[in-house]
């Protein structure tokens, strides 16, 4: 039994940090690494592109809206021109941090709004899917499990994997209960923990209403940047060793 | 005989165009293309290298600063730690670009303030070389001809091609004359053709005050941002073509 | 009989210009002057502040979203609390540059994708509101004729000035036909010209199916950033003065 | 007896938290506050504001140089147009945002990088001294004490308090220790307290290397972005209560 763990990192900018990124590291299997237009200085990236090259993480290249202030949370409407070229941008700035520290980007995972939107905006998913074929057909694109976007981007030819949140609720068609509901968010560590590993080993998950439903859990993310965010993500990686499950990158860590 | 013209071009950003890229690049063998920090944003940099491949231009990192408002031509102090990972991912950046539309980065060409400022400051200077290195040693490095970058960028492994400045005025000793000093620029087009002329086929210029001395123009920089910059690259191309004289990129152009 | 013109000035940045704000200036009577979020750097700014303040020209902050790259053109979603500090810092950071000049801020008209959300979402258009009411309750909202905004604005106290496009079709219950359609701009620039007065004389223009239809025309826009901008503006101003319609500002130039 | 105590506030920016401004708040009497050029979005820096209004403390506009990513620590060479404007936006930005909670921006302090540089770097000086003089003569400059500026700016017109370092060594010529030799920066809470003390009392302070010297200590900061930093501010205080010393802001706090 295998799956991946995966966190967002490299997210400090100039003299701000964010979240321990060492910490992080030393737990899940496949790193998001900001790219400079949401979070992230080229310093900033690669220290943390070498503290995964050294635990033998994957490396993901973490794409966003061009929106620091907003750190890529807020919606954008770039035009089919403007996000193809921001998006093999950030990926092509991060794989040359990466060749820098003798490493490779394998994955793809858009972050904040941008992920939220391409889950089921056709347009921008196109935008985003065509990007990555231009620069590097082989990357795989990590994206919300069970959205439209799934199959579209396999449809286009891209791999993809599918990710799920072990402390978001789902409603019972499958879908993340919106960060605006009441019980959007699963606080209870442990709690976190057993829905990982039922996702992870059994590939389903309690809905907000009591219902068991499947999910594709290819990867599972933990947050990085909450301030028990390495408390939570040591949590669920030791209920999956308890379990024998081991934790492995989707994608190649070289 | 041979030589090779280069230009700064893809230096629009958003809604700002500056320059006229397509013209220029029926004119020069080597295009110098922002990579986003001093100009230059993903769509429009993308849509130069697009007009720059049809042409079979060899296409150049211009890396600078990470100063838009000063478009890179204000002195700067990074420190290695920034100014290396700057340049790896500008570089890496255009490198995605490039791959996107089927082309390959060749050379680097530091601009305005970075480039006056790697060649003679030698801690900049190293931070550019090791960047380049790390990223990717075989791209070439254009640089100053006669400054002390060029032999440091050798003695680290780097091939340098030097590049001169038709219309800029030479001291006696081969240096630049400052632009804040009367006679630093040559406005008359048909005297900057014929001293890009001499120094192409006989690498020789005439200095500031009447010597005649001697330049390694392996390039010669046209400048892509006058007002009569098209005017003044044509008239140069045209004198090369009448006395023979081949433009031909010094890196490959793919 | 007294209508104003206006025009989006001050769009520069760093070293990119952008429309003719001087001869600009010497037409129209009302200046909307970009404030560093969309465009706009403060010494182009300021250069543009004392060309108004010559020509005793009303100066309003042009307020957008903080998108340099998107020109302030792409719909964003900044929450309440950013969009009121963004507000209220760009009108701030005007009043400095005018202060400055021995010039005042009398106006505030947002800027593209922030005119026309708040034109008709609530929300938004409070958050403008009540940044402008916090900052300076003096100060005039320059709005879209016959949009919801300009009631929203007028009953939590603001003033209100209703503002039209000369080169933009209508339809026949006062809405601007969406850029998207076909014939939602004029092109003409005699037919710009006429609209124009007849929109300031009789407050009408003909929709594009062919109606007469009232609009309330206390200001009309001439875009300043199109080819032929200084034309059709110079136009549309000769017009007026043959028709002894002056043109001044809705509110003091000082 | 009487001192100031400020430090730099405001400065985070986005998601990106930096100090914890409310309870240095509840230690100094002036609040040098962000601008948004090195640190600081409208939204953060209100906050901030009305925290400081709360309390009764004055504040400063901290300006910098326009270097997001170098937290404006890094020297530029804006040129005097640009410097000038660059003050005058960043100073009416937070005029604004002072005014939207009712308060007044009293003083000003260059941040970082322009603050070294304008202590003896007369053109650079001259601008900022310029800037605040065109948008408010009434503004207070805190300087460097000891500094070129202090006179340059009292020649200028305005009225200049003097600052000093509790935690920074000084020369026996009354210099800062540069932060590259050993020793430039005191480390031990009480020994700046008592430093503090002795400069705000007496007037002196021991050189590094032990000389008794003069100061001119009109206000003393108290870094705010240190992991210590809330500590040491309040030993530093506790020490002044103790002494009978009042801790007042030199400029008008409403």
């Amino acid at each position: 039994m295998v799956c991946d763990l995966n966190s967002d990192l490299g997210e400090s900018f100039g003299p701000w940090p964010m979240g321990d990124d060492v910490a992080m590291l030393d737990i899940v299997s496949s790193a998001n690494i900001a790219c400079g237009f949401h979070a992230g200085d080229p310093a900033g990236i690669l220290r943390t592109i070498k503290a995964a090259v050294e635990r033998n993480i994957a490396i993901g290249a973490h794409v966003g809206y061009r929106d620091l202030a907003g750190f890529g949370r807020r919606n954008m409407e770039p035009t089919s021109e403007e996000l193809f070229g921001d998006v093999i941008y950030q990926i092509g700035a991060l794989k040359g941090l990466a060749a820098a520290a003798k490493a490779k980007v394998t994955y793809v995972k858009p972050h904040g709004a941008l992920y939220n939107t391409i889950a089921h905006n056709q347009r921008q998913a196109d935008d985003v899917i065509r990007a990555i074929k231009a620069i590097d057909p082989e990357l795989v694109l990590l994206a919300l499990a069970g959205a439209p976007v799934v199959e579209q981007a396999r449809a286009a030819g891209l791999t993809v994997v599918e990710e799920v949140f072990a402390d978001r609720a789902y409603t019972a068609d499958g879908q993340l209960v919106s960060r605006t509901q009441p019980g959007a968010v699963v606080h209870d560590v442990n709690e976190v923990a057993s829905r990982a590993l039922a996702m992870a080993r059994d590939g389903v998950v309690k809905s907000i209403d009591g219902q068991t439903i499947k999910l594709n859990a290819q990867s599972i993310c933990v947050h990085g940047d909450s301030p028990n965010a390495v408390a939570l993500a040591r949590t669920v990686r030791q209920a999956f060793d308890a379990a024998g499950l081991r934790i492995e990158p989707f994608a190649p860590a070289i």
